[in-house]
């Protein structure tokens, strides 16, 4: 989800500062360098796409974490399954930056060979944003696919308790001349990001959003404090609610069920401050990660000029305000990408505070 | 979408008596034996899970098509392509009822012997449920995955004009002793099949399902004849409708671009007495079918062990009103199936003339 943020005050950031921040921060937490740089490669790309909500924002919540014992700053990964196009990992209590993209780099592998590969991740933490792992596909010509399951704040259709996470959903698909087509979704209505954002702005939220305790529909972005979930897409039952359940459900499945991870209201919470329930079913959170190899399918070549004439034609449909076109699910994010990646990273006081603070306990010099 | 018929005259028919009807109007129209089968197979699926949109009712239409030379009814498949975990299909214009669990073998036949397998069809015809051919894999022990492109009917976010099928997801999971997990489900806000029966009743429809040519919100189910748009899931820019049109796009660039067929405006029409566009860039419509051995990840009964505490967890979810508990995706249609297996299959009016007009024409009786 993308932050346009209005009225607000933010410090730019040039994005090298930042990175080398990050990585000696996770580094101060005994990561090790490869761990540290890729952890750090995850959040920027967040920021760099404009996807605020999950980029350095994150990092004081991850070392907390850290801190409670509750994610591994140097965990060993095994492969406890494998089948040629299959494989189950084992995470170690690993942060998600980390176990996600090393198990997308073994999914590419077994593409190279076969076709297609895929990979379960179990006993792991937050992952960042689902498109950085599915993404990776990309350079080798093939289509990534991700999913995470998270901590529940999402409600079923006709329930009224917590038991799914925002349970993105993201597909990566390469395009020739045009920028790829990266769909990359949570499957409840409003995530998290647009929440914080009308918190900002003190502004009411749309019905359909935030189911409160008592069943009624919570028009205030402070929802979740007071006790409420967060509805699935399609918010009721006339407008689909039971598509967005089912895709939430679809996604705890395989990052849960098939994983040997934990699932539904089982999965640990994101803070520090709330423990995980007892007799839990799995070990830690899971992420499900995989590629189909386009030229398995058709000429790469082809394929890529098809693409290119399906994004114009779609960039080119008829607008309902004739002032806003047609928008191809990850153009925004990679303009946002170009323009930060030049200008700097915005962050808001809120986060300027959190990493000033990060610098103090730590150590690290934060120098803008 | 399960119908539940509001006092609407129709008539029982026994499900042996509708499969032999169906298969004898299939050879008449020059199908195999095999062939013949299979397509009364997946129809009347659909018609015994209370998929009432997509079983016999589609018949009538889908001979017109063969009449008019649109469908061929002796197709010779080919496979163009093949890598191990990764093929496509030409299915040389057959109808997807037969097309669709063709690759759905094939793609069994893969993970058997590599874990996973997919198969992409070009040049094929309208596929009935997305659920007959997912749920192929379950008596594999493996997760089943189909998808298709359609007519375009569905708008894009912020678009005016009919970009996109209702481009159906279904992923089907097995269970232990509780019955599998079955989603299946257009990625518009509300399908045909709700519109009909709206249509019926001669009730209004909530907003959010029909957009009219004039960018107002249609409220009456005839929308669509008046040259409306369905929406896509999400329905508005406040609820996520970029994700509905997110979900359809990867459905038409999987089942469209990568496969070879058409995507997009350029799918061809269902309906006989609309004529394709000019200079498709493919051929026909497209499939995307696969499936997962579950096995590759951990062992399958304990796989279904956590299956089964998942959907018992989930359907005793806190529910909103105490009268409507969860329901957990494809139950309903299971519950439906061993009903009319049993007491036969509830036709409406319109549908019994439709055949009644087929037996007429075709000559093959029609006994009740």
């Amino acid at each position: 989800m993308l932050l346009n943020m209005p009225d607000i005050n933010y410090t730019i950031v040039q994005e090298s500062h930042l990175r080398q921040f990050v990585t000696e921060v996770f580094l101060s937490k005994g990561f090790s360098e490869e761990h540290a740089q890729l952890s750090a490669d995850v959040l920027l790309l967040a920021d760099l796409r404009g996807i605020d909500s999950h980029g350095v924002a994150r990092l004081s919540g991850y070392l907390r974490l850290i801190d409670a014992g509750r994610i591994n700053p140097t965990p060993k990964f095994s492969v406890d399954r494998r089948k040629k196009t299959i494989a189950n990992l084992n995470a170690d209590g690993s942060i998600g930056l980390v176990s996600a993209p090393y198990a997308m780099d073994l999914a590419i592998e077994m593409s190279l060979e076969f076709g297609s590969g895929w990979v379960g991740i179990q006993h792991s933490n937050h992952f960042g944003i689902a498109a950085y792992h599915a993404m990776k596909a990309l350079e080798r010509k093939m289509i990534g696919f991700s999913m995470t399951n998270a901590s529940p704040l999402v409600t079923t259709a006709r329930g009224s308790e917590r038991m799914l996470g925002t349970n993105p959903i993201c597909v990566a698909i390469p395009a020739g001349k045009e920028p790829a087509f990266v769909l990359d979704m949570a499957t409840s209505a409003a995530a998290n990001g647009k929440l914080e954002i009308a918190e900002r702005t003190g502004k009411p939220i749309p019905d359909g959003w935030i189911l409160a305790k008592d069943g009624t529909m919570d028009l205030q972005p402070d929802g979740l404090k007071r006790g409420g979930m967060l509805l699935p897409l399609g918010s009721d039952s006339e407008h689909g609610i039971h598509k967005g359940f089912g895709l939430g459900a679809w996604v705890d499945i395989f990052s849960g069920v098939l994983t040997g991870a934990n699932y539904g209201p089982w999965v640990p919470p994101f803070v520090s401050f709330l423990q995980p329930l007892p007799n839990l079913p799995g070990e830690g959170l899971g992420h499900f990660v995989g590629c189909w190899e386009v030229d398995g399918f058709r000429d790469y070549e082809d394929f890529c000029k098809n693409m290119d004439q399906w994004i114009q034609r779609f960039k080119s449909t008829i607008p309902l305000d004739p002032n806003q076109s047609v928008i191809i699910p990850g153009t925004p994010e990679r303009e946002e990408h170009s323009k930060r990646l030049e200008s700097g990273i915005p962050l808001v006081e809120a986060v300027m505070n959190d990493l000033e603070q990060l610098s103090k306990n730590t150590g690290v010099a934060f120098d803008l």
